[in-house]
C-alpha cells in the first residue's frame, strides 16, 4: 500500500482498492458454495462500507450490539443479526423492540434465561440459538441446542436456526480443524433443534481465518476482519501483504542502530497480542521488522534489516487485530494510488451497549 | 466500591469520592516532599478532573499529545508539559506555535534532530531533554543529555532540564528500584547539562507506582493512573481496593458452573496483558475470580469460590490498565454512595494526533 504524502499521525489508512478486491473475493467465495453471506460489521463500522457489502449480495449485517444494530440501522440496512447472547433488561429490551419494528431484526440466545427476557421485551422475536463449537466462551453444547430453542419457542420467540464462532480458527494451523468443528457442531445442533421439533433453516457460522475451509452443511457465512485483514490475519497465512488493506501511519519520534519508536502505540493499534503472534503488528515490506513493545503513545520495533527509517519518515503498520484498532479511531482516511481520496466516520465507534 | 442499580452496560463508572481521596493524597505526598505535582492527564482525558487536580494545588498538567493539549488548554489548563519526544512536521508544528501563543508550553525533545525541527516551528520554546532511566523506550543516556541540550540551545530553543519515565517501575517489587534509577538518571543527566552550561532547573520524572518512592533530587513528579487505580496496580500493592475509583460494569450474559461471561470485553476494558498480571482484569471484593480470556465484548471470569453471579446481573471489573480503557468510552459515568450524580465527557478521548 501506497501511503499518501500528507498524513496526520498516527492515523489509519484505508487502500480503497483492496478493499473492494477483498469485499468481492469473500462475496465470490459465498456465491462459489451457495452459502449467505452476512458480514460482521463490529470490524469496520462504517456506514459506507456497510454500503459497499450489501451491495457486493450480502443478504445482511451481522453486529455485536443492540448500539452497532441502530446505528446501522439508522444508516439503511434493514437486515440485522445481533450475533450475541443479549441479556433484555427494561432498557435494551425496549431497545430491541424498537428496532424489530424498523428492520428485520435476529438476535441469539444461550440460555433459557436470556430467551424468557428476550421474549418479554419482544414477544415473536426471531432468534438463533448459539453453540460452542470449541472455541469454549459463550453458547452451549451442540447437543443441548434443541433444549433452548424450545424454551424459546415456548416463551414466544421464533427459532429460525443455530449460530456458532469458531474462533479457535485463531492459531497458526487450526483454520482447517474449526472449520470441520463447525460444521460438525452446526450439524450436530440442527439434529437437536429437528428432534424438539423446530426446523433449523439457519446454520451460521463463519470467521475470516476459517471461511475458505467451510464445511457441508452450514448456510451462513460471518466473517468480518476479511474486508482489512491485519497482521494476525497475515501470520496465519489467511492473506498475504497485498491483501492489506488497512495500517496505521506512524511517524518515527526516535531512532537508534537497529531500532525505531513510531508514534502509533496502543491507543492506535490496540494491543491485542496472543501469544502465538510475533508482535504487536507487522511492517508491510520490512518481513523482519518486530513490534517488539507498545505503550500507549509508543511502537517499539526493532529493524534487524537495512537502515532503519529516519527520524520524521512515516512507516504503515499492520495491527495485530483491526477490530480493535478501527474502534479506536474517529475515522479511516481512504487513499487510492497513494491519495486521499475520502475520510469515512467510524460510525459505531465504542457502540458496546 | 457499590455500584448504581441503572446502569446500561457495559459503561465505566467513577466513584467521585474516592477520585478526590486519590486527588488530595498525591497532591499530600508532592507537598509534603517538596515537588511540584503535573498528573499526565492520558489518564482521564476529562476537563472536570483536570480541574480538580489543578485545585488541589497541581503546577499544570502533562499530555502525551499536541491534540492533548489543545483539548486541556481550550478547556482552560494554562500550564502544559508535552512529555513526549514530538516531531514537529509543518502541520504539527504550526499547532504548537498556536498553542505556545496561548499558554505555557513545555515540550520534551530526544535527539538534535528533533530539537532543530520543534524550533523551526517554535523558535524559543521551552524543553526538557528526554533521558532514558530504565525503561528503554525513548530519551537518551542520561551523559548524553547535554548534548541534546546544547543542540536544542542553539537551535534556538530555551532547555529548561530533564525528564523520564520510570516505565520499569510497573512489574511486581519494581517500583522502589525504578525510582532509584530515576533519581540516579536525573541526577547524572542534570550534570551532564550543567557541564554544557545548561541550568537544569526542572527534573522531571514519576509515574503511579514509583511515586511514594521518589528519590532526592526530583523536582517534579507526573503520575497519570493514581487519580482511578487499576488492576495493575491493585497486583503491584500500590493501591488496594478502596483506592480503586473506576470500574467497568459488565453483565453476565453466560453463565456456567465456576464460569460467567460479561459482557465488558476487549472494546471496553482494553487488552493491556502485561506477563505478570493475573489475567485481563480483577473483580473487586472476589480475589479468587481471574478474567481469563478476552474478546472485544465478552470477558471470561472464572468464579472458584462461591456460586458464580447470576446471568442478567452487574459485575464490577477493574480494567488492567485505566488510560486504555478510558480513552475507550465516550463517557464516565460518575456516581457517590451508589447513586449516578454526573457523567463526564471523555473530551480528548481517541486525541492522538
Amino acid at each position: 500500500m501506497r501511503l499518501p504524502d500528507d498524513l496526520v499521525t498516527p492515523c489509519l489508512v484505508v487502500d480503497a482498492d483492496r478493499m473492494a478486491a477483498n469485499i468481492a473475493a469473500m462475496a465470490a467465495l459465498a456465491t462459489e458454495r451457495g452459502l449467505a453471506l452476512r458480514p460482521h460489521a463490529k470490524t469496520h463500522k462504517c456506514l459506507p462500507i456497510a454500503a459497499q457489502q450489501l451491495a457486493a449480495g450480502a443478504q445482511g449485517l451481522t453486529v455485536a450490539t443492540v448500539a452497532e444494530a441502530e446505528i446501522f440501522a439508522a444508516g439503511g440496512a434493514d437486515d440485522l443479526f445481533v450475533a450475541y447472547p443479549i441479556w433484555a433488561d427494561a432498557a435494551r429490551g425496549a431497545r430491541l423492540a424498537a428496532l424489530a419494528e424498523r428492520v428485520a431484526l435476529r438476535v441469539g440466545v444461550g440460555s433459557a434465561e436470556g430467551a424468557a427476557a428476550l421474549a418479554r421485551a419482544v414477544p415473536g422475536l426471531e432468534v438463533l440459538v448459539e453453540i460452542d463449537s470449541g472455541h469454549h466462551r459463550t453458547g452451549v453444547a451442540p447437543a443441548d441446542a434443541g433444549a433452548v430453542a424450545g424454551a424459546a419457542e415456548r416463551a414466544g420467540l421464533r427459532v429460525r436456526g443455530v449460530f456458532t464462532f469458531p474462533g479457535h480458527s485463531y492459531a497458526p494451523g487450526a483454520p482447517g480443524a474449526a472449520a470441520a468443528d463447525e460444521a460438525t457442531a452446526l450439524a450436530a445442533a440442527a439434529e437437536s433443534l429437528a428432534a424438539a421439533g423446530i426446523e433449523p433453516a439457519v446454520r451460521s457460522g463463519g470467521s475470516t481465518p476459517s471461511a475458505a475451509h467451510t464445511g457441508a452443511g452450514v448456510t451462513e457465512l460471518r466473517p468480518g476482519v476479511y474486508v482489512f485483514g491485519d497482521a494476525q490475519q497475515l501470520e496465519l497465512g489467511t492473506i498475504d501483504e497485498g491483501g492489506l488493506a488497512l495500517v496505521a501511519a506512524g511517524t518515527v519520534v526516535s531512532r537508534a542502530p537497529g531500532r525505531v519508536v513510531l508514534d502509533a502505540g496502543s491507543k492506535v493499534l490496540g494491543a491485542d497480542r496472543p501469544a502465538w503472534t510475533s508482535g504487536f503488528g507487522r511492517v508491510p515490506g520490512h518481513p523482519d521488522a518486530r513490534v517488539v513493545a507498545l505503550s500507549e503513545h509508543h511502537a517499539t520495533v526493532t529493524w534487524p534489516t537495512g537502515p532503519p527509517p529516519e527520524l520524521g519518515e512515516i512507516v504503515p503498520v499492520a495491527p495485530n487485530h483491526v477490530c480493535a484498532a478501527v474502534n479506536l479511531a474517529a475515522e479511516l482516511v481512504v487513499c487510492r494510488d497513494g491519495v486521499v481520496v475520502d475520510t469515512w466516520p467510524v460510525a459505531a465507534r465504542g457502540a458496546n451497549t
